[in-house]
């Protein structure tokens, strides 16, 4: 039984566990403040007052300023965010591996190196930021929670780790994932379940669910996730936090463990690496860094270009013109999703100054369409390599996986080729979205400008519904089209679910399909109080490869959404 | 045996000359000057003074200004090269589709439009571009050469041919092109084979063989190739012109004829389209142009990256360090092959004010890898698609194909996985090519620097060979290997062979392998005076998707073997 998945599991979390020093260790069990345990870092005892300060009153950009100044040393911020890394962890199940230890050893050497040349060793210069589960960090396991990849430890850095180290950056814990990465509430059996840390009974979100509740406990400031139907934006969504999915090409993705067999990522839809974080200057730094840091050296894949090197909005000079799209013409909204996207249109068109002009667009005849190309093109291996991790060990699939993913035959040649030809229909067809004449605008035949008029950035949904219960998220199309069709994607929280929030009915005429039909199950025969003071999110997105406007776009939006979060009829848990 | 491919090859050449007005049609059968037909043009009396000007004493660049003035108007421009290009195809049937007729049509409306607006339309405003047969043209065929796809028009523009006419190009001929754009020698049933203009007896290269003659003959001053294992750099070389191959992603490459299924191109070896050219400055004029058009808006394959937002090569405040790679360590070059890379290495070595810093580079170990990886990808299909046309009209294949080419049973999905993943495993060890600390550079240890030098570019043969007779080319891995690494690559002609290019023996020692063995006989077993006069070029590589680098490298390494060109041993014959 040694070899057993239950053997394996018990194994990996001591070692968790004992990697944890034990005066981090909490004197009350957690979610004892529950359903809300955002607060226990504060309330523990366990941090000093500059500890908390530490990590409550800064984001990673203004650290960064600290740090190269040496007002603070990477030292006590690693210290800072490592201790409640570990608050977070007993709180909410967010780590993976653990590295504490060598962290604080390297951040002294950053510390000294600082000393002793008067400046920084890079642009990260002794932040700490943490790392989803399937980057390899040397030494360390990268087992993404299969039991059969444990206690196998990395024998080489990710491309991404090693830029990382490079720029300066402290790596000190990695996070925890789904079984598979293809669910999208975090469980997996050597690991356990993520909880979301502000909602006990709604989900974490997935597949960088524990980057996402460890980010929004402040167990760490900025994290890396990987994204490749939604993995980024839906935790960062159900976190109240910010995140970017960018474009093939753009962060460094080599040398992750996938669980896929060499040369799939070729065959598939790629998945990115990008930012969690808890403002948009900081998923703005995090890009800017990368781009500026010669990424195309450490991954063939990556596009050569620094970040000034990638087109600006240019909005001081004109407004920025942004289209709303309500739904993907799949899975209708649910009411307060619907309002949501009204309130962030109304709001939008009512920025000082004029500066947003707000575009109706619908997306749907194109978004319908490619959920079914997504799910052919994910499931080419026919979740073989998979089952084949699992079988070594007899371990079971996730609660959640049970009856949704099954050992199928692997598609053919002639398949693989006929899924290609229909993204490559649907990515070519999408860049109508973008200009006035492309036949997706809903605007009056009276409004239609001489020439033809383009949009800066699309708003949608992240998702048909609010966070959802545990293991209910229902459709990723939403997030996943735009992997599908490869465009630079970020969400940005709005505001809380409040109680006019729990307004509106499902109208009465037929579902459009079965998701439809459960994604109205989600208001219907779900006790909707549950959704009080959930966070609301948008996605924001722009063009293929073009991460500066995505950042530019998401800050500019961000901060005119800011009277749907101060105004005074909100009750916000968060 | 109206459908046979004998019966649709006669109907389609037919069409082809009743495309030519008859009163340019020529007198005298073609190469009667023999071997060297170049001249043709200038002594067959039928281009006036005005046009022999416009075609033989200006670049691309240089038209375009006086386009611009209307020093030049596009009407006698186009007609100076529809003439020309009507001879060229006499002399050495480099044409495939013809629309004359069309391009001076609109050439007359750029007129008028300039005339009427004081400005012209578009950077390009009324150039007259060739095109290779792949790319589609609305209402002509794109047959590729076989003749099951003959008489039926392509319903859309390519991408590439949209953009073109936005910038305000004048289309006005395609090129030929070897059946199944997989030989170098540029024959097919429907349309014959291409011959070398300038040497009879040697080949005119290919698979853009039609686009090279018709450049080398000035029937075009600017000619858009595709390239997907030499198929830009082979007919340069072969016609004493400039070519550039850049990475996947830089120029459109969507909606051209491949002869294959739809989607092949995602699992397979991505083609891409490139300038033939007479200067460098117009290679580097049609990237420009071409990253300044908003590219990315008609096809989702390319990069958002304007010519501006490209890197540059700072080559004002430094020398440009490039690295000589003599071989791909699979087919050892021929004597003159040897000497070309020892004269180019020591001319640039002596370039004035050492503007330029010459390295040892070898790359042999990564290059002889390749070769089997690409073999491997570009048989995924096992031809069949090619065969399937074929079937239709029982056509043959071309000489040079045939034993080589074979029906196949298409690869498997594991087969292509692998494959993928060795690509991917070539590319990541590549870019240690670049760097000293590489492993690659054959610099002695006492000149190693403190830090780590970087190479600006690479220099290498075409390949092991001179431009060989007829459906010779031996092996394509010394151009090839560049389309599996996706690196930015071109070609530079550098100076005739002469006759002290016929010393040099083979060594005694055995052949590496089958293909050594071949390419010895090209020196062995060949009355090697049919060199004599043939241009002799090398290839300049940068990084992937460098093609701004590119482009300027190969402006300065082009000037500085400027005293190769002119030192008074050379007897060239073009």
């Amino acid at each position: 039984m040694a070899n057993s998945w239950q053997a394996i599991a018990a194994r990996k979390q001591q070692e968790r566990t004992s990697r944890i020093p034990r005066e981090w260790l909490l004197k009350e069990p957690p979610f004892t403040y529950a359903p809300n345990a955002i607060n226990i870092p504060r309330r523990c005892g366990l941090l000093t007052e500059h500890e908390l300060s530490i990590t409550e009153n800064h984001d990673a950009t203004s650290l960064l300023v600290e740090l190269s100044k040496g007002t603070l040393t990477s030292e006590q911020v690693v210290t800072a965010f490592s201790k409640r890394a570990a608050i977070a962890q007993q709180v909410c199940n967010c780590l993976t591996e653990i590295f504490f230890e060598d962290a604080i050893a390297r951040a002294k050497e950053l510390d000294a190196y600082l000393k002793k040349n008067g400046r920084p060793i890079g642009p990260l210069h002794g932040l700490p930021i943490s790392l989803k589960d399937g980057f390899k960090v040397r030494s360390y396991d990268a087992s993404v929670g299969v039991a059969g990849l444990c206690f196998e430890p990395a024998a080489t850095n990710s491309a991404l780790v090693d830029l990382l180290l490079s720029l300066g950056a402290v790596l000190y814990c990695k996070t925890n994932i789904p079984l598979t990465m293809m669910a999208l509430d975090s469980h997996n059996n050597v690991f356990g379940r993520t909880l979301n840390p502000a909602h006990h009974e709604l989900t974490a979100g997935g597949s960088s669910g524990g980057e996402g509740a460890l980010v929004a406990m402040r167990g760490s400031i900025l994290g890396v996730g990987t994204d490749v139907g939604g993995s980024i934006r839906i935790p960062a969504a159900c976190n109240n936090l910010y995140g970017v999915k960018p474009s093939h090409g753009r962060i460094p993705f080599a040398g992750q463990e996938g669980g896929q067999k060499p040369g799939s990522t070729k065959l598939g839809i790629e998945a990115t690496a990008g930012p969690i974080a808890t403002t948009t200057r900081d998923c703005a730094m995090f890009m800017r860094v990368i781009a500026n840091g010669g990424p195309e050296l450490f991954d063939p894949e990556v596009v050569a270009q620094g970040w000034d090197q990638l087109a600006l909005l240019n909005t001081k000079q004109k407004p920025l013109r942004v289209g709303i799209a309500r739904g993907d013409g799949h899975v209708k909204p649910l009411p307060p999703i619907a309002k949501l996207m009204d309130d962030v249109a109304q709001t939008l068109r009512a920025a000082p100054g004029q500066a947003i002009e707000v575009m109706d667009v619908d997306v749907s005849p194109i978004l319908s369409r490619c959920l079914k190309t997504f799910n052919g093109i994910m499931s080419i291996d026919g979740a073989n390599a998979w089952f084949d991790h699992m079988e070594v060990t007899g371990e079971p699939l996730s609660p959640w996986l049970q009856g949704r993913l099954t050992r199928r035959p692997q598609k053919s040649l002639d398949e693989v080729r006929g899924l290609q030809a229909a993204r490559t229909e649907l990515q070519t067809t999408f860049l109508n979205v973008w200009k006035e004449s492309g036949g997706y605008w809903l605007t009056d035949a009276s409004e239609a400008h001489i020439g033809d008029r383009t949009l800066d950035a699309l708003i949608c949904p992240v998702a048909p519904h609010p966070i959802p219960p545990i293991d209910r998220w229902n459709t990723a199309n939403y997030t996943a089209a735009f992997n599908l069709l490869d465009l630079s994607t970020g969400v940005v929280p709005v505001r809380a679910f409040d109680s006019q929030d729990l307004q509106g009915d499902i109208p009465s005429d037929k579902p459009l399909n079965g998701w439809d039909k459960i994604n109205r199950e989600l208001w219907t025969k779900v006790d909707k109080n549950v959704y009080l003071g959930s966070p609301l999110s948008v996605q924001v997105v722009t063009p293929r490869l073009t991460e500066r406007r995505l950042v530019e776009a998401m800050g500019v939006i961000d901060a005119a959404l800011q009277p749907l979060r101060t105004s005074g009829r909100r009750e916000s848990r968060l």
